[in-house]
């Protein structure tokens, strides 16, 4: 049985995890079989927004306890996470993969990703293990692999198509019923909501993702 | 195109809606091509659990705020609901489902239902319009529809089951997998995370629920 991380970064599309590109990654691994290990940073969440109008709102809140809303309360602090302890990794999107994973929707391209974000998403090309990243997480997993020249999609928004390559990573366009594989760095992306329109169409995209990783996990 | 209501508690099992059981909910229906219609009730929650832990945690939320995360937004406050919008309507559960929508949590079988949560609930029965009930959300339906003598089902759980029938239900067990119908009333109810183990599971209650929902509802 694969050992699968989903990397989360919250709780709401605006300001955390897009709650059903994560739902749907667990649906898809726990259907094939697949231990689900969730993981998120311990660190105050960028910013709080107010899901039913999007504007800011007051309070802070915390990316690890937020993210444990979808992980139903078992979820790690991903600082103790190991490469050894996974044999894949997903990202899901939502604002919270630009704002809480890395600093992208502030510093664009200039942006840093979280020391241990970075480390693990490393270690794990370092050791040949697969990455996916949905959605607008491919920017920060670009720029984290930035030595590493990774290949993605994130759709076809032009402005982040411009960020990825200035990162130094290779854009492809895809649908949002697609993937788009990486075989030389084991990366797998889809671009969900950067396309949308809905659930059961991201859910195309996503289930492709979770099969791919699957089986690069198991090669 | 059939309109589903989707009655939203919050955004979080222990708190508000269960997550993936909202999530899932809305998946099947936008893939059979119903048009979601997402609600909730525009009121602090009961309390707001910090889900990492378990413990309750300081800070006041709004029911419709968060139920928004689940969303992506696009909400309204369930005041607004009339009858006449909706062709069926569908309660996930989680804790939410009896601490926001109604107080059952606190006060057990005297529980009162939020007005417009009983009020909808009883306008849908009395059109004869199908409702969908999920995990611990029967008991705020049964407590909600005492004098139609609801038949349910919440699992297996002997507490449940008790407070079900003290307040006029009739429960009858049943699998994760596996649905029970009161076509009388046009109702119908999966036990989700009440048995759970895992999503995969709940998902093919979910699945049978929304499909039943929609045949009533064309029916």
């Amino acid at each position: 049985m694969s050992k699968i991380g989903v990397l989360l970064s919250g709780c709401g599309v605006y300001d955390g995890s897009e709650i059903h590109e994560a739902v749907l990654t667990m649906l898809f691994l726990d259907r094939e079989g697949a231990e689900i290990v969730c993981m998120a940073p311990d660190v105050d969440q960028f910013d709080v927004i107010n899901h039913s109008t999007g504007l800011p709102m007051d309070g802070k809140r915390n990316v690890l306890v937020e993210s444990a809303r979808i992980a139903r309360g078992t979820i790690q602090n991903i600082r103790n996470i190991k490469v050894d302890d996974l044999d894949g990794l997903i990202l899901p999107g939502g604002y919270g993969a630009a704002k809480n994973l890395s600093n992208y929707a502030v510093k664009g391209t200039e942006a840093e990703v979280h020391p241990d974000v970075k480390r693990i998403l490393n270690e794990m090309a370092q050791a040949g293990k697969p990455i996916g990243a949905i959605c607008i997480a491919p920017v920060t997993l670009t720029r984290a692999l930035n030595g590493r020249n990774p290949e993605v999609t994130i759709g076809n928004d032009s402005d982040t198509v411009s960020a990825i390559e200035a990162m130094g990573g290779k854009h492809s366009a895809a649908a949002v019923d697609e993937i788009f594989v990486d075989l030389r760095n084991k990366l797998v992306t889809t671009p969900a909501y950067m396309l949308g329109p809905g659930i059961k169409d991201v859910a195309k995209g996503i289930e492709k993702l979770v099969m791919k990783i699957l089986e690069l996990a198991a090669s």
